[in-house]
């Protein structure tokens, strides 16, 4: 399944309505990245969500703390960005640091304004199939689903993985396609054996290649939605891809959707706020 | 599995607390109860939560509207509670009607009021194992599931039923305590077969007698939250015994669960709105 093809279909038609929105309200998007420390890696991925901006025209506000940034601290950075009528949508990098509460700094965000869908209100609206931002990699999941024509209702999905970003929404949005969906996680007793049954398998837990070639039913539609060090998913992509129906590799599969729905959702955010 | 003596258990304890919390602070613990309409079932219902209430010493205070009441109406009677100091508890009695806003009927309820657990910010909290107030069924069951040593790690739990009160909350508590968690429903292609894996398998679905006892693996634990007119669960109870290790009855066994974490909530919230 080719993400990166659909994400640069997907961001063309968010610089369209960027372009449209600008044009026709004076107003430009703007998406507020906030970032805590110096990580290297979180650093790398805020310059690309911001270049990726740009390029779709949507302004980005960057905020950079230190690492000594307390919770109330970030907390205070980004209730003002909630209540900044400039921003349209707010971003934090995860992680933040053990010392940093962050539920908290991700509660500070407007639902409005959670083009992340890393709120608690987002989570619950994706569950509950309710108007709200989905989370990035969840939606671009669902996308890529839909792009292929993929049937869900009534299939049985395997979600591995149980984040609050990526594994609980992807399956809660699943289950209100109709999907069965089952969680696995690490205290799974026998993944292997459920991931046989799956028709459709979203690999989501961070683990290289734990998802085999010999556990894939053949004909099932193989989501790798893990990123490792060294450009290796969750999915043993060589042996997979000899018995899945569609597969997504990795890179270029969910990694170019998720930024796409991130642009996509921050135009979203900006239109409902200027009122078109 | 014995919920009507369990509950009985919790009640007394509940109740030994609210008597405890009212010496101490001079202030009885007040369940507001929220009826639109007079569905006779519904009216049944809050009656029943009524009497329970005073029997643990648990004041209530019943708001009683016109079947034509409108959302708005509702939301503001509802928001004037969340805002009352003498209210520590809202329980709005489903369903509303279908001229009404259900979900912004809930979410006018004060997280810290939610004593039902039907909030978009009690979900999340639940699915993200944050503290707050559980869904009342959901709840009874984890603590059915407690009080018989039922190990959760690493077991397959299969949910039956996806309702945003029921089936959606108990998976993701099952979730928390390291289930493997499948959701089935009524689109659920082959039932029977998943169920059929199951070491847990909770029937949430209101639909009479649709688990089988043939369906059961030797040694499951059974729940049946369904309630189905004459008395009937969603499991066959008389093939299912044959074969569970535990099962619930209906009636005595999880129905009395609810009221008892109903009233149990309620003075937790009492509790901690009065500093205690």
């Amino acid at each position: 399944m080719d993400g990166a093809g659909l994400a640069r279909r997907v961001v063309e038609e968010t610089a369209t309505r960027a372009a449209e929105l600008t044009r026709s309200t004076g107003v430009t998007p703007c998406l507020a990245t906030v970032l805590v420390g110096e990580d290297p890696a979180s650093v790398t991925y805020v310059r690309m969500k911001q270049a990726r901006s740009a390029k779709a025209g949507i302004l980005s506000r960057h905020v950079g703390l230190p690492a000594t940034t307390t919770t109330a601290e970030l907390v205070e950075t980004i209730t003002a960005l909630s209540n900044d009528p400039t921003v349209h949508g707010i971003l934090l990098q995860h992680p933040v640091g053990p010392h940093i509460d962050e539920r908290a700094a991700f509660e500070a965000i407007a639902p409005g304004k959670d083009v992340d869908g890393v709120t608690m209100h987002s989570f619950a609206a994706m569950s509950f199939g309710l108007p709200g931002f989905v989370s990035c990699t969840p939606g671009g999941i669902m996308r890529l689903l839909e792009e292929y024509d993929v049937e869900l209702a009534g299939k049985h999905a395997v979600v591995v993985g149980r984040s609050a970003i990526l594994g609980k929404p992807a399956g809660m949005l699943l289950l209100a396609k109709d999907a069965t969906v089952t969680y696995c996680h690490s205290r799974t007793a026998n993944l292997s054996a459920l991931v046989k049954e799956a028709d459709i398998v979203v690999a989501a837990v961070g683990r290289p290649r734990l998802i085999r070639g010999e556990d894939i039913k053949p004909g099932a539609v193989v989501i790798d939605a893990g990123y490792n060090p060294g450009n290796v998913g969750d999915v043993d992509f060589d042996t997979a891809r000899t018995r899945a129906g569609l597969i997504t590799p990795v890179p270029g599969g969910v990694g170019p959707m998720t930024i796409a729905v991130l642009l996509a959702q921050t135009v979203e955010a900006a239109a409902r706020q200027l009122g078109t």
